[in-house]
């Protein structure tokens, strides 16, 4: 069981490679499944023309989140966010959610109750009803493990195999200030703990800050869409940054891709705060993930609808797939886009 | 956050204290919701006569098994087996599942391959398509997070709320054995780490051992209650142990219990092993868990359709609330009936 020198190890083949691994083995039997592992929800006809969107997430202490400074309600809220965010990447409606939660010994009935209330007031933001779960001890620190069900009509769900060459790809609102956030809250704690009497330094920042510990998920644009209507060719949600979705929509559209380092909606306070820490802002906007804003593609016949919408940012468009994936920068140079992906292995 | 003296501990007020706490600020908003938390799997309505079943469980390391001696691949098939379980106690057929996992760096890919192959042949035995999951990286050991889904009638599905007066308690196979599997690998684990020369003596004990590390959902016992025309008035499945379940029934009833030590179901190998361990065989059936046998309650009209069923025993009958929940002992004594619950914090 253990590593030894006839075994894989995990990091050798990463995240993505062992999901490959391990999907390739299954198969699916069923005719209502419409659509198995491999796209931000799995997609289960139920009655004619509707189906059901069933999505899950994992999120770990200390690798997901980290409770110096994520309040416990907080965490609750958000980890019901980057679930329902799932069911929007497919043009769906979130209706329902499971949540098992593992509980070390450290914490309090109270400190769990703070984690629900989050919960509560993420599954009334989301219009979701909580309908089962699991507690158990853990051994070490806490885990939160939610699954989202939500429900669309089959011809309105997007996947991200859909984008054709020419499309335009649109990004909602902005990128890198949820990356950004964590980083100023890394460099405060970091302060902290070497210098306990100097309080954090945390004014001023509230919008990455909020990215970053209060996220919501962009239902308000699936409604914006409909009302456009506007059916994206392809969408995904931004959760591990926006090089790794791009990667994904290429991939499973069999596509190429330009996007313009230009294009790219950053906030004011996010590329302050990069250039105060010495980072390069599209870094950060490209791979800083938890942005949970929605990517997509649309023909260009509905680029009149979208191009005076203040909270979408079309940022390039598709190309033939011989072409890969490029980004040009503000200086016109070409540059392969890489995906860095999110907390990998 | 962490426990000071003017918060709550979870162990003063227990598991389902716990669950009791969380889930009282829960409502559900959803008129397809029919029902949420506090049965075997969430029930909600899909189409017209038709519902989805929907149940979670979590797994972890240290806590839930132990890989010393819990081969993955069996591990990945009981993980699947403890979920279908609760779709089978709703009187329904399990029909997708999410997985999810946490691995620690100590993991190879060879050794998620092996949990997976043991998933892969769950999928195939109780007919369910793996449809989504989570991987991430964990900082300790080991976790399976499990969604399965199912699909029923409407009228079909069985509550824990539906037993009467009078009507009788039923349990499929037999009880214990996976406790006693489980106390037996324990004993032998303590023999091996204190003196390692000495090979584990497991010879001659296959069912115990088989019931502990590859338990086998009852599918089959459903098919069987369809066939003889009955649809029980109440069923859970037995994973926490017989008188924790026999209490959910109890209470969500609204009825009191009687059942019968000789009328429990010990097999000859259960029995023997406890006297060796000098464990008493009954405290084992009652308290044991892991079973994944079918408790459930039937109409009396309904008792010469099961009386010459092997499969199933009489293990007693509802009575009024008032009477409470006890054990009539071989000797005729009566002893209210205790859950003790299982693994609890």
């Amino acid at each position: 069981m253990l590593e030894d020198k006839n075994t894989t190890s995990i990091e050798s083949v990463g995240e993505f490679g062992l999901i490959d691994l391990i999907t390739n083995g299954l198969t699916t039997t069923h005719p209502s499944t419409l659509k198995g592992i491999g796209d931000d929800a799995a997609v289960i006809k139920t009655e004619e023309g509707k189906c059901m969107l069933v999505s899950t997430d994992l999120l770990l202490e200390g690798v997901h989140f980290d409770l110096s400074y994520m309040p416990l309600k907080h965490l609750g809220f958000k980890a019901i966010t980057a679930n329902v965010s799932d069911i929007y990447a497919m043009n769906g409606k979130p209706t329902h959610a499971t949540v098992s939660l593992g509980i070390s010994s450290k914490f309090s009935v109270d400190a769990i109750e703070e984690i629900y209330q989050g919960i509560q007031l993420a599954s009334k933001h989301y219009g979701i009803d909580i309908i089962g779960g699991d507690t158990s001890t853990s051994k070490q620190g806490l885990l939160i493990s939610v699954t989202v069900i939500g429900e669309a009509a089959i011809d309105d769900v997007v996947y991200r195999s859909g984008a054709k060459e020419n499309d335009l790809i649109c990004v909602s609102g902005d990128l890198g200030a949820a990356y950004m956030g964590y980083q100023l809250l890394e460099r405060e704690k970091r302060v902290y703990l070497s210098t306990p009497e100097i309080q954090p330094d945390l004014e001023g920042h509230d919008y990455i800050l909020e990215r970053q510990l209060k996220p919501e998920a962009r239902k308000d644009l699936i409604e914006t869409l409909k009302g456009l209507s506007i059916k994206p060719t392809s969408m995904i949600d931004v959760s591990d940054g926006l090089s790794s979705e791009l990667m994904h929509i290429a991939k499973q559209s069999g596509v190429g891709i330009v996007i313009y380092e230009d294009k790219l909606p950053i906030d004011t306070t996010t590329y302050n705060m990069a250039r105060e820490m010495e980072l390069d802002p599209t870094m950060c906007a490209l791979n800083g993930g938890e942005d949970y804003e929605l990517l997509f593609t649309i023909s260009q016949a509905d680029y009149d609808k979208v191009k005076n919408n203040a909270d979408i940012s079309i940022i390039g468009h598709c190309v033939n797939k011989s072409e890969g994936l490029s980004l040009i920068t503000k200086s016109n140079n070409k540059h392969e886009l890489k995906a860095q992906g999110w907390k990998a292995f």
